[in-house]
């Protein structure tokens, strides 16, 4: 048990511009963007004759949009119908999960190429609902019945995580500022400004309208105003991830096949999956998630590394507090010292550990279904070089990891690439 | 491509009462049931640390039931917590998927024991909001919008095979006759009587009303009369499955290990999925599934069987026209001659192809996510020789094959099992 019986490459990897894409496109219409994008990326083309299946990783397309089954649906639409076409789901860890299984299924030779989407269109309902809709991935006896909404259940594990390591609201701001100013270097990302933009936007704007600017010195100052309107202590609006349409594909390929398309494959050398209770009453702790750490021991004892042979991750940072408690889950500092990283920048983009180049699901959007294939997505571009604008890192990228949770940690998903 | 690289085998299956169990217990308490009556079923016993992971099937608990998120929730109750728990989704073909996917996850070397879960929690929402929910899996732009429901889309389907093959009403009551007939001996089932005897407790409360007992000489005249509703002209309200609370759970396992758990294991000869756009307006055909003919050509290959090699089956008869459709498509027999079939009685319990002995979705029930996983029990039990009540078959069944599909055959997931 443990090792895959074929070796599993990524050859082609694209998503579509992430944001508001709601009404003007739902899930056909941004997965058909999403697809052609992967198809560009693929050095010696593709086409649907070539692909064995189709593997749908989404939240809720029945809450937010009252359509199930979306499997076929998208498979019909870039021509695989009659192939098999199922659907995962993991909440926000959706799309991690037909990744995950698109891997098992090319390692257990009963395909060759598997096209793996992600998708969510989220901006159909009203935030309240959105907001609703999320939280059907908690509890529904214990959390949502007691009223618990997931912005409540992390700001729970901020303070939590506050009280044991001496975390502050400021080391959660550094997070987002990191993510937005990589999310401004993406022309794939919702976000496309800095936070130190969005502040002087607004102090133009208030002296346009004859109004006392205010006295910010610097982006915490911004942060800590009224202009960031706390959501649940301690975390503000700069600290939740967006609500965002999306959609993201990759190809996967066995070793042989993926030489046909390919002279640079992305191997995957290890995947992990845990999980946990859904319910935070009933973990053992609050500050650490078990299906995390399950999930990371599975894919570096697979891929037979270390978490010190990470050169740069994409994770999930929902909320900012999710991007340290990752960072520290994940191995790369040990349980309270990742706020020490993030404060020295060892987590910026030049910095020993890139994390969130593509700007996370901060800056980058969350479309719960899509952010799993959206992760690999980046992890493809880094690791070939061809990161658009000025976000490329600046070293040779032979390892690295992605990091995909499901509600407040109960699914984890975690995949490790290499050259 | 298209081969297993390790072979797969079921090692114990179980399910609990079909029926209306809402609210007395709900999906986490269904679940407990089945799992439990699956435990019973392993020879030498499976405890949680011998299983490597929980693939969990459910259409939409989002809609039913308003939670989400169910892989990880039905692996902590049964103690699996924190191993991968994902949820699989393909309409009414969601435990299917559950099925195979955990299958190809067996034969890729990266687990040697998975606990496979089916289940829904249907009757949490009144009726009319239950056909709402499961027309979410037909197209929501083309067909729901339209007001198109499954009733009326197989309707379609039915009087298109009426005029192509000259399929009456009363072939499709046959089919419902004998489904009843299976049910009726299958303590697990929702329905536990005959259509005869349903007739019969009419009458008989006709009579003690002091009304005229109706001219119903035998089962046929009742299923045409008012007391057999028309729903969608042919369908009557006897051609229809049923609203259904259940679970079921199959452990499937590689064959090395698969051997500590028993001496006969059932083991699965092949897998097929295929699917087909949502919508009856795109496909070339109402009168055949696209997405079955692909399933089991796939399924066939790989076990490298025939149609005429398959001793029973239990096949997907949402409506009884599916029932018909699936006769076909699976090649047991030719397009238009399921009917001869059907009238010769060669599909009866006791006939030379038995087809749903546990009473099918017409009689047992159809939790739409459970179906897939409780017809494998149903295999399970019939090739090991135990099924309850009079409706063992009466020959040694050595080869057998499940059909489960997803919408208007939009999915479809064929399995066969050998000895």
């Amino acid at each position: 048990m443990g090792n895959l019986a074929r070796k599993v490459a990524i050859i082609g990897a694209g998503m579509n511009k992430f944001g508001r894409n709601f009404p003007q496109k739902r899930n056909p219409d941004m997965w058909i963007d999403a697809w052609l994008e992967a198809v560009k990326s693929v050095d010696n083309g593709i086409e649907p004759k070539d692909i064995d299946a189709c593997y749908v990783g989404n939240y809720s397309s029945d809450l937010f949009n009252h359509q199930g089954h979306l499997g076929p649906q998208m498979a019909n639409l870039v021509g695989l119908t009659p192939k098999p076409a199922p659907r995962f789901e993991g909440a926000c860890a959706s799309s991690g999960i037909a990744l995950r299984q698109a891997i098992i299924a090319v390692a257990s030779g009963i395909h060759d190429v598997i096209a793996v989407a992600g998708m969510e269109c989220m901006n159909e309902l009203p935030t309240a609902l959105v907001t609703d809709t999320l939280a059907t991935a908690s509890d529904s006896l214990f959390e949502y019945t007691a009223g618990a909404t997931f912005p409540g259940l992390y700001a729970t594990i901020a303070t939590a995580h506050f009280k044991k390591y001496g975390t502050t609201p400021e080391d959660l701001m550094r997070v987002g500022i990191k993510n937005h100013k990589n999310g401004a270097e993406n022309p794939y990302a919702q976000m496309q400004q800095t936070i130190k933009q969005i502040m002087e936007k607004k102090i133009s704007r208030l002296t346009k309208e004859g109004k006392p600017a205010p006295d910010w010195k610097d982006e915490f100052d911004f942060l800590k105003s009224s202009s960031n309107p706390m959501i649940a202590f301690p975390l503000r609006l700069f600290d939740c991830s967006l609500v965002t349409d999306g959609a993201a594909c990759v190809f996967v390929a066995s070793a042989d096949v993926a030489k046909k398309f390919t002279d640079t494959p992305i191997w995957i050398a290890g995947t992990g999956q845990g999980s946990a209770a859904l319910s935070l009453h009933d973990r053992d702790e609050l500050t650490s998630f078990i299906a995390t750490r399950e999930a990371a021991r599975q894919a570096y004892k697979m891929a037979g590394m270390e978490p010190k042979d990470i050169q740069m991750a994409e994770v999930h940072d929902c909320f900012t507090i999710a991007e340290i408690l990752a960072m520290e889950d994940l191995g790369f500092y040990e349980k309270g010292k990742a706020v020490e990283a993030i404060r020295n920048g060892e987590t910026k983009r030049d910095g020993t550990l890139p994390i969130n180049t593509s700007g996370g699901l901060k800056s980058k959007g969350h479309p719960v279904g899509a952010t799993g294939v959206a992760q690999a997505v980046e992890i493809f571009k880094q690791m070939r070089g061809v990161a658009e604008r000025n976000r490329q890192v600046k070293f040779d990228v032979e390892r690295a990891l992605t990091h995909n949770l499901g509600g407040s940690g109960g699914t984890c998903v975690v995949t490790i690439y290499k050259k």
